[in-house]
C-alpha cells in the first residue's frame, strides 16, 4: 500500500484521482498514420475533432499539416475557431435554434453545416445573410440520420433548392456507415464500406459529377484499402481507438492512447476483486461482450512510459456511479494495495473523454479540453 | 415547425440546445414525502446528494429541516461546506491519496468517511491530527464494496482499532442494498430490505448497542414500511427519480421530477422516427428491458407547466454521441417538425444529471451543479 516508487509509474506520484492519461507519442502515431494513408489514396482527411475536444491534440493535427475539421457542435466549432482552425464542418444535422452561432461563425471561419431536409434549408435560407457550406447526410445503410439513399425525389427536390440558393452552397454527400462497426475483421469492414460508397456513387451519377463524397467511420478509414469514389474522410476515434475498434479489428492494444487511471480503494481478496475509485462518470457505462463476459474496461500495468498491453484476463466487471468493480487474478490480488493505481483502457473513448473532461500527459501535465478551457462554450 | 406558441410551452421559448428540466414542484414533493417518512420512523434522514450536486436543490431540503447530508466525494463534500452544510457523510470507500482534503474538511464540519479496512485504517491513524466520523460498510448481499457480513473476525479487527483510536471515531455499519434494483414491486424489495438490516443487526448484536445502521437504497427507503433496526436512510435517487425507478414500482411516473427537453433535427416519417440533438453525451448510455425493447429514455409532451406522465410507446430507441433515435407513432411524426422540441424522461436521473451540469427550472432559471459553479472543486 502506498509505495508508488517501487509499484508503480512516477507520474502516479502526483495524481490524487482519477485521471484519463493520455500518451502523447501513440496518439501523434495514429494521426500520422491516417494522414499519410490520405496522401497515399489521395483524400481529403478533415479530422472529426469530437472524440479529443482539445486545442492541444489539435495542435499535434496542425504539425501534419491538417488544415480542415470535423466538429459535433457549434460550440465545440467556436472553440476551435477561437484558436484558428479556419475551415470547419459541422457533422451533425443542423440544429436551426442556434442560428446566432452560425451566422457568427460563417463571417469568420468556413463553415459547413448538415442540412437534410428542406424544412432546414428553406429556415436558413430565409434568415441567413452569409453564404455557408453544405452537405447533405445520405443513409446508406446505418439508419440513423440522412435521407435514405432510394429517396430519389427527396434528394433531388433538396439539390434543387441548394442549386437555386444564394446562401447555401452545396458541396457534396456525407454518410456515416456506422454498420461497420457490427462486423469483425478488414474483409467484412471493408465489403460495408464499399457497398456504402457505391450507393454514395449511384446518388452522385445522377446529379453532377463536382460533388463530394464524404465518409467518415473510423473502422473502414482505418482498414479499408479502396477508396475509389470518395474525396473527404472525417473520422475520430481512431485518435485514441479504445476496446470497441480492438474488438473488430481496427487496432491493437497498443495503439489505444489513452488508459484511466483509478485509486484502489478496497480489496476483496476472497473474491480476488478490488474497488477503484473509478464508475459511470469517469467511462460511461459503454459495455463490451468479451470471453469473460461484459466488460467495462481492461486492466493493464502501468509504468513510467504508460501502459502495457493487458495480458490476462483482468477486466472492469461493473460499474456503478463512482464505484468500480474489477475482477484481477491472485497474483495480481496479492500484490495490490489500497492507495494503489489500475490502469483500465476504456471500452469507448469518446464518450470517457467526454466524461474525464481534461488529460494528464506521461510526463504529468495538465490537457485541457473545451470543458476545461477558461472560455465558456455553454 | 418553429411554432413553438402553439405546439409547446413557452419556456422552451427561451432554449436552443438539450436542457435538463427540473420541476421544482414534483422535487420539493418527493424531498417532503421522505422527510415525513423519516419523522414517521424516527429515522435520521441524511439524503444523498450526489444525485442532483446542486446548492440550490440543497435549499430546498434545509427548508424541510435537513442538517446532516451524504455525498459521494470529497470534493462533493468541500462544494456542500461552502455553503454551509456542517454535517457530511462521504459514501465511498475512502480514497487515502486525498489526504490534504480529509484534514481541510474535518476541520471545518463534522466529517464522515467510510472506512472498511484496517490498511486504510492504519493510514488514516498515522496521518490525521483532526477527529473524524467513520462508518464501515458491510456487504450484505449486493457484493461490491464492503466487508462480507459473514467475516467475524475481519470486523472484529477493524472494531477493535477504531475502539482503541483518537482519531477515527466508529459511528455504526451502513450497507448499500443495490440487490433491490434487482426485484420488483414493494414486497420483494422488502424482503430484500429486511434480510439486509437483518444481517447488519445480527453484526452489530456481536459488539455494541451504541453502533448506528445506515442504509441508502432508494428502493428501500421509499417502498418499505419496517424500518426496525435502521437508524439513518441516506437515498438519493428518489429526489428525480426516473425510469429504472418506475420500472421497480418505487415511484409512478409523476413522481419524475428531471426530463430532458431535446431538439427535433431531422425526420424520417418513413420509418415513423425522428433524430433529436440527445445522446450518450446528455442521457449516458444506461438502458431498460421494456416491452418495446431496449430504451434509453420515454417520450412526454411539454407544456407549460411542466411534462405529461408517457401515455404512448414513444421513446429513445438508440443514442450515439450527440444523436437519439426516437420512435415516435404516426400521430405524433405528423405534428412534429424540425426545430420542435421532445420531452425525453431518463433512464437513469443521477448520471444524466452528472452529464447535463446544470438544470433549467419550469420558469426558465438555470439552476447551477458544483460542475458550473464559480468555484472549481476539480
Amino acid at each position: 500500500m502506498l509505495n508508488f516508487a517501487t509499484q508503480t509509474a512516477r507520474i502516479l506520484m502526483k495524481l490524487r484521482e482519477p485521471s484519463l492519461l493520455l500518451d502523447e507519442s501513440k496518439c501523434r502515431k495514429n494521426i500520422a498514420t491516417l494522414v499519410s494513408k490520405a496522401k497515399q489514396h489521395q483524400l481529403d482527411f478533415q479530422p472529426h475533432f469530437k472524440t479529443h475536444q482539445s486545442n492541444l491534440v489539435g495542435e499535434w493535427y496542425r504539425e501534419e499539416g491538417i488544415r480542415a475539421i470535423t466538429v459535433s457542435s457549434l460550440q465545440m466549432a467556436q472553440y476551435f475557431a477561437e484558436d484558428g482552425w479556419e475551415e470547419i464542418t459541422v457533422a451533425f444535422p443542423i440544429n436551426v435554434l442556434l442560428l446566432d452561432i452560425i451566422k457568427e461563425l460563417s463571417k469568420r471561419v468556413q463553415l459547413n453545416i448538415y442540412v437534410n431536409s428542406l424544412d432546414a434549408a428553406r429556415y436558413l435560407e430565409s434568415k441567413l445573410q452569409q453564404e455557408v457550406g453544405v452537405f447533405t447526410e445520405l443513409d446508406t445503410g446505418y439508419h440513423r440520420s440522412g435521407i435514405p439513399y432510394q429517396n430519389q425525389e427527396e434528394i433531388a427536390a433538396l439539390l434543387d433548392f441548394f442549386h437555386k440558393s444564394s446562401i447555401l452552397r452545396f458541396q457534396g454527400f456525407y454518410t456515416h456507415a456506422g454498420h461497420t462497426y457490427h462486423v469483425q475483421g478488414k474483409e467484412a469492414v471493408s465489403r460495408v464500406h464499399r457497398e456504402t460508397v457505391d450507393r454514395l456513387c449511384e446518388v452522385k451519377a445522377r446529379f453532377s459529377d463536382d460533388i463530394k463524397i464524404a465518409i467518415g467511420d473510423t473502422p473502414a478509414c482505418s482498414l479499408a484499402d479502396d477508396f475509389s469514389g470518395v474525396d473527404i474522410i472525417r473520422p475520430g476515434n481512431f485518435v485514441f481507438y479504445d476496446l470497441v475498434q480492438q474488438q473488430i479489428g481496427v487496432c491493437s492494444y497498443d495503439d489505444i492512447a489513452v488508459c484511466v487511471a483509478c485509486p484502489v480503494v478496497e480489496k476483496r481478496p476472497e473474491r480476488n476483486e478490488v474497488i477503484i475509485h473509478g464508475g459511470a462518470v469517469h467511462f460511461s457505462k459503454d459495455v463490451l461482450e468479451d470471453p469473460a463476459g461484459k466488460i467495462f474496461g481492461k486492466v493493464v500495468s502501468l509504468h513510467d512510459q504508460g501502459w502495457n498491453a493487458p495480458t490476462t484476463a483482468s477486466y472492469l466487471a461493473s460499474v456503478s456511479q463512482e464505484h468500480g468493480l474489477v475482477k484481477l487474478n491472485s497474483q495480481q490480488i496479492e500484490q495490490i494495495g489500497i492507495g494503489d493505481w489500475l490502469g483500465i483502457l476504456p471500452v469507448h473513448s469518446c464518450l470517457t473523454a467526454n466524461l474525464m473532461r481534461s488529460y494528464v500527459s506521461l510526463s504529468g501535465q495538465r490537457i485541457d479540453t473545451m470543458h476545461t478551457s477558461n472560455y465558456s462554450y455553454f
